[in-house]
């Protein structure tokens, strides 16, 4: 909760338009929104045309990080970086009314801008190739065979401050017009989630290798959703 | 199967580069992972700054449209369309290798190129606003309140056909170097699905208001790809 007091500059670029009153601008509803999830979005621009890749992203405090996507190649002749736009969605439901206009879906999501470089210190690339293991499977990147520096080399991530964000969560029942409420027509709301399976054991590993510890944290049945955000609180703490 | 012959052109725009064994072309790959989703993002620029708003899409034919959203203001005052970039993506799980560099996702997605256009021609955008119900929900559109043409007015939808795409699959087991299989290191796969929970029915139908034949397609448990792709099958076969 200590981030309930900051907030992100609004202007025109992140304010919240369309449905004002489910728009946020503090830290920490964003980070809630972006720690849920492991997949992002990067929008970026090349010749005037809009890019949308779909990448894996990990945030260190105000800095968000993401796997090398169609957008390293651009990257690499801008030193100074380029503008992009990341966003990070979760689908929570199906929310069905009396109207057709009323019609609507439960979701999270958080828009963040900022300018993306390509991280080239060595020091800082060795971190974010150990934080992309252990953000998601805590102590991991200790217990696999090291990374050789010709591999570290062929790896892209890029990274962001995050400038600007806004969060956009609608979390509620059916929005009907009062005068609807009578009507003899179904409402309600069809819930969705991402949940985890069942792990799936490599065929080559070795009889006799246990599980590691970090599978603690994705059991079978619970919400990557949760999964993802306590990985995070480790990871925070760590 | 009827559209497996057909491809979208491929060009600098559109080709998958990284992994890109993994890449597809043919109408059917892109179609599939468009019409196993609701969700979509949407990549435009506005005063050289790009913009990543997350939005709800269908599909009919090569037309993609989605549901007004921030990019709306920009469009109506280009009428000629402004190019942008509608990526539609799925995690399917993690994988954890015996090394850093080998640890990956399982994933579909597809980026889709176009020209957007907002949907002003009153007939086109009356169907728009009944498909945006019945592709989801089959039928609903005749079961609930006709949409005044106030509201219809008030409602923007986008429209797009679809010039070029790409499909980029991962769908596989742990793909270490052969030296690494012997290694005594635990590897696999975490699968994650996106599910319908169990359907919540608004306070305030009345008594006696049976559920609607459309619910029928989102059994609680089932995986949302597949209630997806049965109910886009319907549409267009309706």
């Amino acid at each position: 909760m200590s981030d309930t007091a900051l907030s992100y500059p609004v202007d025109a670029r992140n304010r919240v338009r369309r449905h004002h009153e489910r728009g946020a601008y503090d830290h920490d509803a964003v980070h809630a929104v972006l720690d849920a999830g492991m997949l992002c979005h990067v929008a970026y621009v090349f010749d005037g045309q809009p890019y949308c890749t779909p990448t894996l992203h990990w945030r260190e405090g105000e800095m968000l990080y993401w796997h090398g996507s169609s957008a390293s190649r651009m990257l690499r002749g801008q030193r100074a970086g380029v503008p992009v736009c990341v966003t990070v969605s979760h689908l929570d439901g199906i929310v069905l009314a009396r109207r057709g206009l009323n019609h609507s879906a439960n979701y999270r999501a958080a828009m963040c801008f900022g300018t993306a470089r390509i991280v080239d210190d060595p020091a800082e690339k060795a971190q974010a190739l150990a934080a992309v293991i252990d953000r998601f499977l805590p102590g991991r990147s200790g217990r696999v065979k090291p990374n050789t520096a010709q591999e570290a080399k062929a790896t892209t991530v890029i990274g962001m401050r995050i400038d600007q964000a806004s969060a956009k969560v609608r979390a509620a029942g059916v929005g009907d017009e009062p005068e609807d409420l009578a009507l003899p027509i179904w409402a309600g709301v069809i819930p969705v989630r991402t949940v985890i399976g069942a792990v799936e054991t490599s065929p080559h590993v070795p009889a006799g290798v246990a599980r590691p510890p970090e599978l603690a944290h994705y059991p079978e049945g619970e919400t990557l959703d949760k999964a993802l955000r306590e990985t995070q609180r480790i990871y925070e703490g760590g």
